[in-house]
């Protein structure tokens, strides 16, 4: 099942080239005042909705994918995680070019662990990317994102994909500089979520997708997530050994060799297998 | 005004050594479905509630401080922000001490910038630091720390602390370690925010603010907010620049020179003039 959220807070499935409206199915979530859910509340009742979903988009007219404007597909993550340097290439590169390390220290995965990223930097992909700093070099960084469906903590790697709710497409958009990775990944619209969101059972593999991001037509990134350095589940693993993983939950898997600079614009198109693909502006 | 919220999601104001129950005045919050706000709704509607909570207090009976359960006084921040290294006695003793900064590279805070925190780390000051990591160090980090109260991006330093709703404790519990402070810092309890919030009206010059901490009745941490190496309204103005701030958001700003390792059985008191005393268990 591919779900979107899509122009005035509306959920649809995707089906081909359309989108079917299937907000209705939301009248069942739980209404809020104060505290907050600790989580993101359409991701936690997914496999619930599943079949609203489908009777409802089975009586919905058609959208036209082009015609509707894409936000992102967890609306309300309490927690961006992501994983620095988890592809060789991208670790040497990274090691090479001083506009990239700016004389800070790249540890390896393996010592560095995970960082966090701002919820408040996270739009879909019809929303362009604000170049927050022009002065400074703005990097693309494609990446496969799991969303966690199901509470989590301490969870061995054999267990870990059982919690993932699906995947989508992420870029890590990325100010260089020797700022903590937390504060110069999470300038406002420095995070994309989309196209939509591909439940799990549609990836059996996580680990054997081929992605690649094009600039103004032209391939920067190209690799598969065979080459991750830490996998999926191993990521979710150390991610739950830390704290406490909740519904809606995303994690940014790593970025593979080719990132480079983006300017106000450049038009990004962002492609995963199983997953889709998402054209986004810089401005 | 001292507000805080206790025993099950009950909100208080805090008078002398009682509470006085002000939970009524939630029911003119709005209510929300999906997606949920991108900020805290009761620390925006803090002014307007400001008159209801005075009201139910002054009618409601005293309770005793002692006798209730203290949860963080803001429930549902978006951002929890944080300072690294922002005094220049403890920059000195990270450096100096391989226990402490394992062999990274402790860059000064205008280097660094501000790292994340997980929301999923919040806890009360009733509820005990649960040591994740009993094999590695963990240590205290008393903190003063500024919520936010209105939406704020790229402020200058002048603007800045209008942007305060009020201040409170914090504990930025720390497992040491070669991972992003992101990580290391996020464990569930390891953000301890209290005993209460007292509004920024109460608090006119935060940069003067005597704080102390002690670990089974021994003096650790004892400083003065004036040594902060980079004041408030840097920090927010600062943060500010890179992403927006939203009501609710806690901005922890550095501890002082004194970390040093708790463990299970500890009890840590923390104290800053202007807003009070806390006590939290380690188990």
């Amino acid at each position: 099942m591919r779900i979107c959220r899509f122009n005035d807070n509306r959920v649809g499935l995707v089906r081909g080239s359309f989108v079917h409206d299937v907000t209705a199915a939301l009248a069942s979530l739980p209404t809020w005042q104060y505290p907050l859910p600790d989580h993101d509340p359409l991701i936690a009742a997914l496999p619930a909705l599943r079949p609203a979903f489908e009777a409802l988009a089975d009586q919905a007219p058609p959208l036209a994918l082009d015609s509707v404007r894409l936000l992102s597909p967890v609306a309300s993550p309490r927690k961006i995680i992501a994983a620095p340097v988890n592809y060789r290439l991208h670790h040497d590169e990274a090691l090479a070019d001083d506009s990239i390390h700016h004389g800070t220290n790249i540890l390896p995965i393996d010592k560095a662990g995970l960082f966090l990223k701002a919820t408040s930097s996270l739009i879909g992909a019809s929303d362009p990317v604000v170049i927050r700093f022009p002065e400074a070099r703005n990097d693309h960084e494609i990446e496969l994102v799991a969303i966690i469906g199901t509470r989590a903590s301490a969870v061995s790697a054999d267990q870990a994909l059982s919690h993932v709710a699906g995947y989508s497409i992420g870029l890590d958009m990325t100010v260089r500089g020797t700022q903590e990775r937390s504060m110069r990944k999470s300038c406002d619209s420095y995070t994309v979520l989309g196209p939509w969101l591909v439940t799990a059972d549609e990836i059996p593999d996580p680990n054997a997708l081929e992605m690649e991001l094009q600039v103004n037509g032209e391939t920067r990134q190209s690799a598969s997530t065979k080459d991750l350095l830490r996998d999926v589940a191993t990521l979710i693993a150390r991610a739950s050994a830390f704290y406490t993983l909740m519904p809606g939950d995303l994690l940014f898997t790593g970025t593979p060799e080719g990132v480079s600079p983006v300017v106000a614009g450049d038009v990004m198109r962002a492609r995963i297998s199983g997953i889709g693909d998402m054209q986004v502006l810089v401005s």
